[in-house]
This record gives structure tokens, sequence and C-alpha cells, in this order.
């Protein structure tokens, strides 16, 4: 009698354990295909590859996908998923329209250098989806450029930024981190989180060196002693 | 007796005429394969495809170039001579570290957003040259990123451009300008010129509203009323 309930919950919890197994090795293929599209190119990669390298079977891998392109469309869906939980994070607090920008760069830079998928985003080609999936993905593209479109305006309306072009703005500092992932090698000298201090830093504040030496100079010159040598910082990348 | 010396250079004359006739259509081949690369990705431009918009025979065309990817070196070269060039007539003035990385980026932006060849270079994938030829065009690409570092480096030691990680900036700058070729359209309602003029003061003067207004405020106020409009600037892309 004491077993009963137990033993009625067992079929259910194998199904759940098979479940969960079937997510693992799903979200497998996906990080591992992700990998690869980066690394060699999405034409480059075929699903033989692909399954070679998971050290499963052909058949095993369409058991998950049908296609390489869904498989595509999925690294698109999990970098922008990612992308977002990211900003929400980095935007619970309040603040100006300057601020809201600069922990969205950070935010968008971490998914960028620290993720795969982030970096799938900012790098694989649109044009090799279907018209109907590479509109879903433009889609969720431009509701990420459409947040900052919007903080960008905010710190326009509450003065905390320069009057400017939003639209443009928002280019300049997308296309600036996206661009991370043509250069980024997880093996130079500075980690991804340090890239995206800089970057922030470097795109809310620009390069001109103010006349009134304020804190922040005081803090970055502290902060980056090491990178003040071309030589070292030179292998960074390349 | 008069017309001998004409008729002596005739031949002479013809062939060179000859010669410029043969410049003149290759110049057109190559202008139409980096249109068409840009438009529709490298992969999916056929030499045939090539030879149907140029209105001459497939033999016409491989009289020109052996292959695709030849063509495809070409345009890089052609892209990169011409970002030299203009950056070489932007840098002619002398002036600050801060100046000439200003110059450097207008011309840079200029030759991204108003010359197919330019956008070829900030936009096409190397990974479709064979590695001799992508070793070239990345020494060639490596000579671009060096002079603005070395100008970033510049401004550091005199004192114009606050202290930062110059190769970190002069990728961020890179990757913001090689992006206006995802997104510009030119048919928006920004001129090259314009958006060249938006992306040097962007990333140089950063976001950040200063307490203390200067005149370059005042003067990118004046300049850009009709930039102001979200919905207006709206239409420049996508």
């Amino acid at each position: 009698m004491k077993e009963a309930p137990k033993r009625a919950h067992e079929p259910w919890k194998a199904f759940q354990a098979r479940q969960r197994n079937q997510d693992i090795k799903r979200d497998a293929v996906l990080q591992t295909a992700a990998h690869m599209f980066l690394e060699q190119g999405y034409r480059r990669t075929s699903m033989s590859e692909l399954a070679r390298r998971l050290q499963i079977t052909k058949p095993a891998l369409y058991y998950y996908f049908h296609n390489k392109e869904q498989i595509l469309v999925e690294c698109y869906r999990a970098g922008i998923t990612l992308i977002e939980t990211l900003l929400d994070k980095a935007l619970v607090s309040r603040g100006t329209g300057l601020t809201k920008v600069k922990a969205y760069i950070e935010a968008y830079a971490k998914s960028v250098v620290l993720y795969d998928f982030g970096r799938c985003v900012a790098m694989l080609d649109e044009n090799e989806l279907s018209p109907e999936t590479r509109r879903e993905v433009r889609a969720l593209k431009r509701r990420i450029d459409a947040s900052i479109r919007g903080y960008i305006e905010e710190g326009i309306a509450d003065k905390s930024i320069a009057p400017c072009d939003a639209k443009l703005a928002s280019f300049a500092m997308s296309g600036a981190i996206n661009w991370i992932g043509t250069w980024y090698k997880p093996s130079g000298p500075l980690s991804g989180v340090e890239i995206a201090g800089h970057f922030t830093h470097l795109l809310t504040e620009g390069l001109h060196a103010r006349t009134s030496t304020t804190s922040r100079h005081r803090v970055i010159a502290r902060a980056t002693p090491r990178k003040t040598s071309a030589t070292k910082a030179g292998k960074a990348s390349r």
C-alpha cells in the first residue's frame, strides 16, 4: 500500500525522463550546429558532418530536425530569445535613457561575445532562410532594434542623450556590436565581459577627450593598464 | 609626307583604342558583378546570370575572367584601392589624432555608402576566397585597420582622444561602418554624405549629452531638423 502512489506515477515519470532526454539531445544538436555554422559557414556545414561531429547517425539527426534550414531557424530563435532575456534582465533598474542604452549595449555585446546563439543572430546570413522564416527572423530582430531606438529617444527626451538621429544611432550601436562576431577570439587577452564594458563606454562616451577630466576617465584609465600596450592589444584577434 | 607620321602611329593608336575598350568592358563586368554579389549574394550569382545581365555571351565573359573567384578578388582589390584613395585624400590636412580619426571615419563611411566596391569590402564573405587570395585580401584590410588604430594612438598621445584600447576602438568604428552595408538603401531619406557625417559625429562624440552646451551641439541640432522626427527617420531603411 505504501508503494502504490509511487508506482502509479512511474509511467508518467518515464515519459518525462524520456522527454527530458530528447530535449537535451535536441539542444546538443542546436549547440553543435550553431558552433559549426559560425566556424565554417552555414553552406559549408552538411547534415552528414553535423551527425559525425555529434557522433550520432544521420537518421537520428533527422529525428530531431527535418532539414538544415530548420536548424538554422532554431539557432536564430534561440539567439533572439537569449538576447531578449539578457536585455530584459539588464533593464530591471529604472534610470535615464542613457543609463538604459548603456545597459542595453552591455547586455547585447555580452550575448554576442559569450554565446554562440547570440553570435548566430549577429553573424549568419538571413538570405539562407526561406522567405517565410526570413520574415519571422527579421520581425524578431526589428523588435530588438526598436528597443534600443526607444531608449535613445527616451534619452533625447530626458536630455541625458544629445539630440541625434535615433535610428542611425541605433544602427551604429548594433553594427559595432554585431561586428564583434567577425574578430572576437575567446583565446584573446580580453574577456567577453571586458569587451562588453569597453564597447559600452566607447559607444556612449565617444573617443573625444573632454577638457574637464571627469571621474569616468580616471576609472577607465585605472581599469585598463595592460591594454594601453599596442603589442598586447594586438593579440586580441585576427 | 605630311600624313606619314600620323599613319605610322595608327596601328599603335588602334591597339590603344582596343585596349581601352577592353578595359572599359572589364570594368563593366566588375561593376555589374559587385552589384549582383551585394544584391543576391556571391554564391547565388552564376557566371551565366552575370553574362545575361551584361548582355554578352559566356565565352566573352570568360575572355575577361577565368572564373567567379577571380572576379570576387578583383572586386575586393578595387574596393580596397578605392577606400585607400579616399582615406589618403581625406588625410592631406594635418591636425590632431581626433581630427584624423574623424576624417577617416567620414571617408570610410562614404566608401561603403556611395560605392559598390567599397560595400564589397565591408560585406562579402572572405571565406569564399581560396586560402592564398584570402591571405592577400586580409593583409590589405589589415592595412586599413592599422591606419585607424594609428590615428587613435596618435590622438591618445596628443590628448585629443581619451585613453582607451585603440584596437577595440578601431574595431567598434569599423564594425559600425561596415554594418551600414546591411541596412543602407539608396532610396532612403538620408544621403550617403549625411549618413557619413552623422556616423562621424556619433562615433567620436558618443551619445552622452554634455552639461556644457558646446557649439558642436548647436551645429548638429541646426543641421538636422528633419531627422528629429522618428517617423521620418524610420524610413531610412528596412
